[in-house]
């Protein structure tokens, strides 16, 4: 027999937080989703994987961010305009673990790691929440129908669409605290905006999110922080040749697998179910965190047997990173002979990748729940870029690109 | 004989300052200036004439103001790269009093005054500079041609453009003072940018003040907080709607005074030298500050002889605003009309006004020096247009407008 | 007939703050006290009396921290545990007018000045409350029994304890916000303490504000606050220069009013009704504000028929403040003769005073009611001194104490 | 031969910071240090242990602390008055890198590791420094007496005794670092000091570090912000739990180990140098930090065959902490007799411990180089509970004490 959803604490718990001062927490199978061990192991995953190798100040996790997610969730339902009305109890509960489960599935460094593998983060959260998991015995227990809604607003299948919207979106909980969390932690200047002006202009209109015309300044200056955290931190050079030799070196594990399985099944054991093309299971998947992913580099460099496979591991545990500079063909072919003369494979020693970045996209096909819509004094409801000449110039500007090229400084310094 | 212009104090004295923390002051000439009864006096100004009775918080003086600007002033020349090795010490306490001093000859609201009288603000700092004034003595004690290096400065017509760049164009000390300060009176969340990543990154470069390229997303912010800024702060109708009020009240004070001198004579006699038609004295206009004006507001509220200067009067203390809506010439003739019907004369009661703005204002014939330089990596400079996509679409963006009109509570009640 | 006392604005107002980031007002009662012309002009009288003079950023005024202290009666009563509950609507609004009005009384330089003339900020608010004015046909129109509901919790007479309590004990909201909001302007690092910890730990307890047990460090925090507070900012002997010598120039005017009635009434006749020992009438205190006194300083300070008077306010005007050294007999008697020997008489041009400060005062006669008190976890109450060390140890520390001997600048330089 | 130990970089390196905004490095033997494989571990050390289980923002590392010690320690030769003309550019230099280094011995969870084992995190530090480390090759290419020099600073042997105050002592670059960012990333509101002024108001007198008069209130802030942290953070009874919880685990290991080597080898063998009785190699030392401890947790949380091993493993991966009550010897019985009727080792599953602080230990026999000197006005040099009233209250206050027994929940449910 399930508990009621909407059970209370006997006291509300409140969590210091030092981006929204508390995270207040009253429902009890909140209290108690955190205290799962699928959620707890998100305090073993950074937030934004390598990039405290670059501001080392965001040693933050996923952990502290979810908890963030989940208290501008809650307040959204408290603060927002025709939310709570326009919600039933199960469809607030719902939104709230959402909130707190978006990011259940990720796993350490997820950029390069799935980019090798065949994993996914956001289906992997699902599979959490569905799953044989102590997270899905938790929802269970307060309703048989709430993992599934869960998961439903977060794989964007939720009928209810306002749901998605406020979890992923242009301007959703996720965005909000990520910004706000990874500026703070980075210690960067960028990436405020008025959370509290934000959330006081956002209401409901006919099942929509919609802003305020009197919140539109908030708006833009909310667009402005994150087009200058994309470029400030998570795009810094840096964090992309960390996840460059991430790329690689999971690379090199995939392909030294093919030819001395014992190898690997003996240093690093708990890569094999991501590369041995099998599906993966979530108890694997759980199984890896970072400290994992570390003691394995660190078993990997004393190593000697593959030159490369140790030879990198050393360089991302000793932050030895690679060196780049701007794409251009000719440097490319130059590296990759020198690398050829001096024995590097340039498949491991060699990466390039390519960054753009718009400020904001307006209406195309297929985004049509992706804008923010104003609504204006008069009762309409216009897109930003038709109300804010601020929004609808950086709409248009020049997308602005970035394209690097990565390898090691020993090569570099021969170009 | 004068004193050694680069005499410092012999303890440096430190004053708490609620945005930069501490301003610093060794320049004895510095110390000696703020004592002057003339810089004394901008206490009794306020920062932003009536935006108080909007943001309450903005209750700042002028007198806080300057004392920033000469702090940047300060720092620039310890800070920024190239600027100390490009100045004589005679040209850096030109530069740091004319910091301090460029807005000494602001007046009470200064902006509805002069509209109305014939004065002018930059003119009167100049005045008082070279005038008869303890400032000028201070100066001239140091060395005789101080006060005109100062005033030169001011007047933008020092033939070192740097050093009029550094205190009046689009990125000086006097602006990023204010957006700093007035953002953190008001409490708004605007305003804020990255003022040690600026400074960082400010450089000269053939005798003018360029930005490193790793400074432009330093300079991007700090255009878009401007932008904020006014809309949000110094354009808010509410200041406008004071404004107004107090321009149609020098306005009514000058019209009775061509009928009734004796009347504004015995009431409010610090206004004549303003409205007599003669050329108004250092003396004059250094005697008339904000204390002085609301007094003289006081006593027209309690005087009977004149209807309309008693309740404009009194309007403006009890801060009984004009309201507004939205500039329409059909609203304007009716409300015209209703003002005529209930024996209000629209000269007084009526008022309308033109805001528009753009973020940022690229090269035209006539501002080359008001542009912001980027020195690019490979060693050229660049106009902020041609390498910040986001400054070329706020460049090109639409004029944003707001046009009002303003008249009392009473009327629009009748619309 | 009475509007609904609870009668609520159609929208919520929301005043930014920089203090509390924002100012809520939801009681229709609260929006049109506000609006009164008594209550605006606290606009026209500095928080801090002569403080900026110390400490350039504390500009604000009593108007700014009446918000405050409103602000944090209104959280006070949402969010401190059994407040609600014990209040019945009607006390709900009268703590919050009461909190907002509860400076409503103060003349500009109150200290200087009451002590001077026989008036009292404290019976003046009392006064008007009850007495002709907006304030009173404010709250009249929501129930006739509302302003001396209000005037009894400012002065101590409300059977409620509990109100008067939150108003005006050791950890009120008057307090609170004055720590905070002066902390703030003057820019020191002193003065912060948890606000929001306290609000948490607040509750009621048999009719009594306590505290609960988990937030005694809050509380030791906020007392350790106050006490430097006090001694950074309250007792800086600049800001009590100031202080010694605006008595003394309303001595000086109540001295010369004796002898040259005339002379005053021509120059200063708002000072009157203060010196000439008859009961000071609402509307003559109400009509007495800082610019009145700043342009009463400068009528005097031009005018050479008494020197004295003359003199001082100059030195007021242009912050020509005495100087000081710790009180010593022996100086205070060298001070004396030379003042005298050059002409200057010393009521008007010498000064002393002595502060001294304890941190805390435990349980005395008589002060049961200014107590703070803890609800331990086994359900007793405790003084606050029983159950922290670092109280009692503050409460029996040594008194500190400040004396100190003040007069002008050119007869110290000849000590 | 040695590169000039004051080589400068070409440019000043500049690091992000959330606490100091900046660290400024221009020594290049300060970037070459960074550098290393042995301060880059640093990263992979919790500042506080398992503090991040209670305030889940603490997730940072001693890397990041380590970084804003040094930035302090080179503030202060910068600031503090007397001290660059009191130090030789070798002793400048030392203090540095003696600052940034301090920490580098510390291994994963130093306090419940290091009761349990025989290793020192401070020895370990000189052995580092000392030792055949990529540290000790970059500090022998500046001076071959460099890593001596630094080391004698580090455990207190310096001849100049000024330098070790300055690293280590009540106020020392080292406790305001951690104050400061522990409150900043915790998100507590104790903790904040005033920098800034602490750092004005120190200066060098004969050969100590002492503090100004005037800054007597900022050492009463620190002090009391010492005294906050220590009570609100470091001895949370939920952190102390996870150490209880990490000792018992570690013991548990060191047993096993003892009748069943090759299960540990088999699974754990990075803890085997600290458990097999022998003297720990600096290179053991290093292998080990927290990503490798949580490695270790997993793999014994997998291995059925010691079921202590196992259980406690879990509890500390799932944060399924021990709960906790006030020490009781009849509590702590009757939880060691329940613990023996369901076959828990009260060994592994029961804890306590006794916390007690004093906000500041005034003078005794012993601790001369360890307390805080004021410089009078005249002069003279007094310990600071001889002039601050507050200072000596506090140094008075009876102890403060908490005695805590704690063992797992099933137990307590049970009492």
């Amino acid at each position: 027999m399930s508990v009621s959803i909407n059970k209370k604490l006997t006291e509300i718990k409140v969590l210091r937080d030092p981006v929204h001062e508390y995270i207040r927490i009253s429902d009890e199978v909140i209290w108690n989703l955190i205290d799962t061990k699928e959620f707890q192991r998100l305090r073993r995953i950074h937030q934004l994987g390598g990039t405290y190798q670059v501001y080392h100040g965001a040693e933050h996790s996923r952990f502290s961010h979810s908890l963030g997610v989940y208290e501008i969730s809650r307040r959204m339902v408290e603060e927002v305009k025709g939310l709570k009305e326009n919600l039933t109890v199960f469809e607030q509960i719902s939104l709230k673990c959402a909130a707190l489960l978006h990011d259940v599935g990720h796993g350490p460094f997820s950029h390069a790691f799935e980019s090798v593998t065949n994993t996914n983060h956001e289906i992997m959260s699902i599979e959490i929440i569905l799953g044989e998991t102590q997270i899905n015995q938790v929802l269970k227990s307060y309703d048989p129908k709430l993992p599934s809604a869960v998961a439903s607003i977060i794989n964007h299948q939720h009928p209810k669409k306002l749901l998605t919207q406020l979890v992923s979106a242009q301007m959703d909980a996720d965005r909000m605290d990520y910004l706000l969390r990874d500026s703070f932690f980075t210690g960067v200047s960028y990436g405020h905006f008025d959370l509290e002006r934000v959330l006081r202009t956002l209401l409901i209109h006919n099942d929509r999110v919609v802003v305020k015309e009197s919140g539109i300044n908030a708006v833009e200056d909310y667009i402005m922080a994150r087009y200058q955290m994309y470029w400030q931190v998570y795009y810094h050079p840096v964090s992309r040749s960390f996840e460059i030799m991430l790329t690689n070196m999971f690379r090199a594990i995939k392909d030294v697998y093919q030819v001395d399985p014992e190898h690997i099944k003996l240093l690093t054991p708990f890569f094999i179910p991501f590369i041995n093309g099998k599906v993966v299971s979530v108890e694997d998947h759980l199984n890896l965190d970072e400290p994992t992913c570390y003691y394995g580099f660190k078993t990997l460099s004393k190593n000697p047997k593959y030159k490369t496979l140790q030879d990198l591991a050393r360089r991302l545990l000793d932050r030895d990173l690679f060196k780049y500079v701007d794409y251009d063909e000719t440097i490319k072919e130059k590296l990759e002979k020198l690398l050829l003369q001096q024995g590097y494979d340039s498949k491991y020693y060699l990466g390039s990748d390519s960054m753009r970045q718009r400020p904001y996209i307006p209406y195309r096909l297929n985004n049509e729940d992706n804008l923010i819509s104003i609504l204006l004094r008069d009762g309409t409801v216009a897109e930003i870029t038709k109300v804010s000449p601020i929004v609808e110039a950086m709409a248009d500007a020049k997308l602005k690109e970035d394209n690097k090229i990565f390898s090691i400084k020993e090569i570099f310094d021969e170009l």
